[in-house]
């Protein structure tokens, strides 16, 4: 970026610092484009599941196999290679260009939480680019114009002071496991249905310019390739597209008490751990959220166990563009031109944090962007991104430069 | 065991091999009696909560700390050391004195299971001493007269093909912790009750003989002290006592799906796993009771899911001895000898699973001999075990082999 005339500069805080960059335009009234990535990712277990070792990215069948190929490594480096290019072909762009490149996108943003509002006036834009996202299918490509919310917790059940023998006191003390089961389940109803009061509070319809250019279609022969299950999970009475893009969650993402190696071991554990996240959308607040469940699992924890809030919770907001802002246009063509065929709109069941409060300090028109398909294995074993799509995101990163530098068509 | 002029051997098999040793007297009338113990020990994690490494025994407070150190090889050791004693004491005991010493006893004793079919003959015994138990408290000891059976099995419940991102499947595929809770919290009633059709089947009252000379008494302070919990695990309707010797349970031992470790991974996991173990009484199968429950967990699994039991099972059923025996009369009375105060009687919750098969087949009277206290931490981190107690056990088996020898009183 120091070669392409970046002024960079890492902003500290209390946890992973946050990369700026800035190359400012020559002409004094050009407009300013925020883009945003992140340079962290997730961690990599079960690591025996990885066919090559997942920080020596390896090249197989035109795909680049390595954590962080797609999310958000790979799309970062076509996005900072496309503003390169042009700046190399063009020594003046009337745009004032700025990354935004944090470390906690994947653990909640907390660090660049507080710096947005340490640094609010260097992060003044017209147009902000996530360039994190997905384009739905590489025949029926979408340009995204919403993300849902976030909020994360863990909750740890205490029983005994240390573990214990199932046969000696099986049926006398409480198991946390089984404490831990029972409160998990009662949080959803047979149905799907979240059963814990308040949930659904600021869920409200799409909007209709936002809802009619999308389409809900469900690719059940590609959904069962991806991903070898069914698609019964969440709210029964939504279709499975209404329940990625537009419904509420709430996810079991990790659970655990005892022993579960190879063998048995008849042990009634002291303490067992969940870690629960929710999705959110619309205007629903994921702090409120996570404060309702929160509340609802120590009100139905039975005598007995102490219920533990161990870490700090992550919170982002659900987010929703434009359609009819420049930014969105812009992008939406450049898609087109790029992949020389019809472009369609999608929204996306991930969540970026901070974008929502980064869009809001920034003042500027939020446009999504990325090349992310469903079956990359993100956040999995073998994560990987194509070859192909790390060329049309360098086309499409640099043509929607050109068409924000230039008036609005 | 050979300088205290024992015949020795290996029983190989498809496990962990058996010591077998054997000592005859040289009266030809002389009565049998059979030893067991066993030298596997439970897994030692979560390792980090040792307070010291667990395979370096080391002293603290007059206690050894040690994985095994009460379980069971502390109590091998003592009751090879008494024998080696009264052999050195007096070469001529009228009393043919084996050992058989397994490998599995922490996983349900497979090997020995085939071996004792194998070995019949050589296992034939008057009596028939498990030294393998507790003595309930220092200062109200007790000598048990039963042990509860155990069934265990793993159960995996396998979704999509490959761990997936919580924030696109989110909603859409069903996730294994989900379905996993909810078909384990549907195992047990509110009230303890284990529902799962026939599972009661084939249990009865205790024998008269034995339920008069036990004591339901709960120490409400020392389980407090010992556990840290309280009291309100299993079936409601029974008091802490009634449930730890006389009920059945249903714990999960074990349950893991999806990540918990630090921070969070927004996953939902492929698989998610759990291990249960049943302990059983009076004429309960523990082959039928596994086979029920995992029919009911089959039945019970939600659309989508499949279930997969990718483990061999454990099973053992429980044992009863009968109060009036010689066997358990003579090892009553070394204890009130040793001890130097009145013995009582008890039972214990846990289980040797192959005990009711070597009884069976030795053809002699069962008697339980050990000095565990439910605060040894037995299968726990901080195992340890007296050195106190060392010494009442080298005693007590003594004066038992001692008074074996003898006719009956």
């Amino acid at each position: 970026m120091d070669r392409a005339g970046f002024a960079t500069e890492l902003w500290e805080g209390n946890g992973h610092p946050v990369l700026f960059a800035e190359r400012r335009a020559s002409t004094p009234q050009a407009r300013t484009v925020l883009i945003y990535g992140h340079y962290d990712v997730q961690p990599v277990d079960p690591l025996e599941l990885w066919e090559s070792p997942p920080f020596e990215p390896t090249v197989r069948n035109g795909e680049v196999f390595a954590r962080g190929a797609q999310d958000n490594k790979g799309q970062c480096f076509y996005s900072v290679a496309a503003v390169s290019a042009i700046v190399a072909m063009s020594q003046e762009i009337p745009l004032n260009i700025k990354f935004v490149v944090e470390g906690e996108e994947e653990c909640g943003s907390a660090n660049l939480h507080k710096l947005v509002q340490t640094y609010a006036d260097r992060l003044r834009a017209d147009y902000v680019l996530a360039v994190d996202l997905g384009y739905h299918s590489k025949l029926k490509p979408g340009v995204t114009l919403g993300t849902r919310g976030i909020g994360t917790f863990t909750v740890k059940f205490r029983g005994a002071t240390s573990d214990l023998h199932s046969g000696t006191h099986g049926g006398v003390v409480i198991n946390p496991n089984h404490a831990l089961v029972k409160v998990l389940s009662s949080l959803r109803d047979d149905d799907g249905t979240i059963n814990v009061p308040g949930f659904y509070d600021g869920i409200s319809p799409l909007p209709d310019d936002v809802h009619e250019r999308l389409n809900f279609e469900f690719d059940a022969a590609a959904f069962a390739s991806e991903t070898g299950a069914k698609p019964l999970g969440g709210e029964r009475r939504f279709s499975p597209v209404e329940r990625a893009w537009t419904r509420p969650t709430l996810e079991i993402n990790g659970i655990g008490g005892g022993y579960t190696g190879e063998g048995f071991k008849t042990v009634i554990p002291a303490v067992a751990t969940a870690k629960l996240s929710c999705r959110l959308v619309a205007d629903q607040d994921p702090i409120r959220v996570v404060r309702l469940v929160k509340e609802e699992i120590v009100r139905r924890a039975p005598e007995g166990i102490d219920v533990i809030f161990p870490e700090s919770d992550q919170a982002g907001h659900p987010v929703q563009c434009n359609p009819r802002s420049w930014a969105v246009r812009a992008t939406h063509r450049a898609y087109e031109e790029v992949l020389g065929r019809e472009v369609g709109y999608i929204m996306v069941g991930g969540s970026i944090p901070i974008l929502a409060e980064l869009t809001q300090v920034s003042g500027g028109e939020l446009a999504m962007v990325g090349l992310g398909l469903g079956s990359d294995n993100m956040h999995a074993p073998n994560e990987h991104f194509g070859l192909d799509r790390f060329r049309q995101g360098f086309l499409i990163v640099g043509r929607i430069i050109e068409l924000l530098a230039k008036s609005q068509a």
